[in-house]
């Protein structure tokens, strides 16, 4: 797998929602390859109920558990104080040599159809999986910037996770331009399409402000993945996602700067 | 203007935030086209303090204004009850006829760039842009349908304002394509940019979902315009702006259903 080849030059990796599904499997994934780097945190809400990432991390040294996104009053999202609290932690971890790869991947799926979507809902959905990248995103660009600062294992200066990178969790429901036709008819999820539309924008607004500073910034869809969101008859295996993505992840260059890109690494349609 | 001449074939107009700005001049420009719709419906959220659509209203008896969108505790986001409420009394004015045309126009800019965005400033902008369209569109459905159900002007069934519409007021700057290079390093506005993208998701859902009943669907970009939200030096007059908009809206067919066009009629990228 030539991503993870690339990931030998990442000093550290962020994952957030990394409890289960996607998250979980990228860390498993980074931890067990024969390039590992040298830092993976793993991020989720509440450590202690995470059976499966502590096993792993047990196993693997270079994993290290952070709380990140406290549930406040009644609903889930993350919260600034436990984002804050979150960086202090990952700045203390990776000291000078700053976070060379953040991986926003926490995301809920609100379904709800024209008929039974809610205001609720939409906002719900929304802070989630677009406001929260943004605020973490916000939050660590001091230790990205750090990171990129020092050009990188080799110092050469060029854009890419050896130096530092945000990377959105995004999907192909969040595309404008294919919701249409078969594929609209197939999947009416209003609250969800929309957080990732607005997560496309703000990705592309982030990349335009992380690019002086040499932070490269894109989005990626994880194709359709048998996970607790993807559900059981989705045609690819965490395992076979992940596998490409940390290969796209590991292989991306300047030219991909504000990219959307599929899994496989081809560009995707707004 | 041909596109006046279309709205002759139009029995009733709802255009959202009416008090000012550009839903004024829509209201104005209706009125005082040689082929005005029967019914123009103007809401506003505070029906007592807007001089100047009252002033409009006297002269033009075919102008109904309606208050919708009170606000609620400490923000300004229109209320579910107020929707509910303003369907009634639509529904009263253009009983078996239906509401053949429904403008979202109400929005507002949250100005926020990387550095000032908080997660509230999201929300809010989201809210007042993508998600109060929603809603109202949702609560209007069945006045547009019945609307829809009469065939239009000639009873053709064909797609278009004078059988039934949604036409939602999105902004260049929700393009995630054109966010880049000198375009993006003008306005990075951050709260706005997000809920003009989710409007235009939200938007192609809606296209899909109405189609059915024979609703038409888009988006349209009004230019930059001065008005309070464009200021002083934007290029357009709101009544540019509108007469041309008016001109596209009422020429719009069913090859238009679902799209994103520019004041001037041409398609622009998501």
């Amino acid at each position: 797998m030539s991503g993870a080849v690339n990931f030998k030059k990442c000093g550290s990796v962020l994952v957030t929602g990394a409890s289960r599904g996607l998250g979980l499997q990228i860390v498993d994934s980074l931890a067990r390859g024969c390039f590992s780097p040298g830092k993976i945190v793993a991020t989720t809400r509440n450590p202690a109920s995470t059976q499966k990432l502590q096993e792993l991390a047990e196993k693997h040294p270079n994993i290290h558990i952070i709380t990140l996104g406290k549930a406040e009053k009644n609903h889930d999202v993350v919260s600034q104080e436990s984002i804050e609290k979150s960086v202090e932690e990952v700045g203390q971890l990776v000291q000078e040599e700053g976070l060379n790869c953040l991986i926003n991947n926490a995301g809920i799926n609100v379904v709800a159809d024209f008929q039974t979507v809610t205001a609720e809902m939409m906002i719900e959905n929304f802070h989630t999986n677009a406001v929260a990248p943004l605020m973490i995103t916000k939050a660590f660009q001091p230790l990205l910037k750090r990171a990129a600062s020092r050009g990188g294992a080799g110092g050469t200066g060029s854009m890419g996770i050896q130096r530092a990178a945000v990377i959105n969790m995004t999907s192909l429901l969040g595309s404008v331009e294919l919701n249409w036709g078969e594929r609209a008819n197939n999947l009416k999820w209003y609250p969800y399409r929309t957080s990732k539309s607005a997560l496309n924008m703000v990705s592309r607004c982030m990349a335009v402000d992380l690019e002086p500073d040499g932070i490269l910034c894109m989005a990626i869809h994880p194709g359709w993945v048998r996970t607790d969101m993807g559900g059981s008859e989705a045609p690819l295996s965490p395992e076979e996602s992940v596998s490409s993505l940390l290969s796209v992840i590991g292989g991306l260059t300047e030219k991909d700067h504000g990219s959307f890109l599929n899994f496989t690494g081809e560009s995707l349609p707004w």
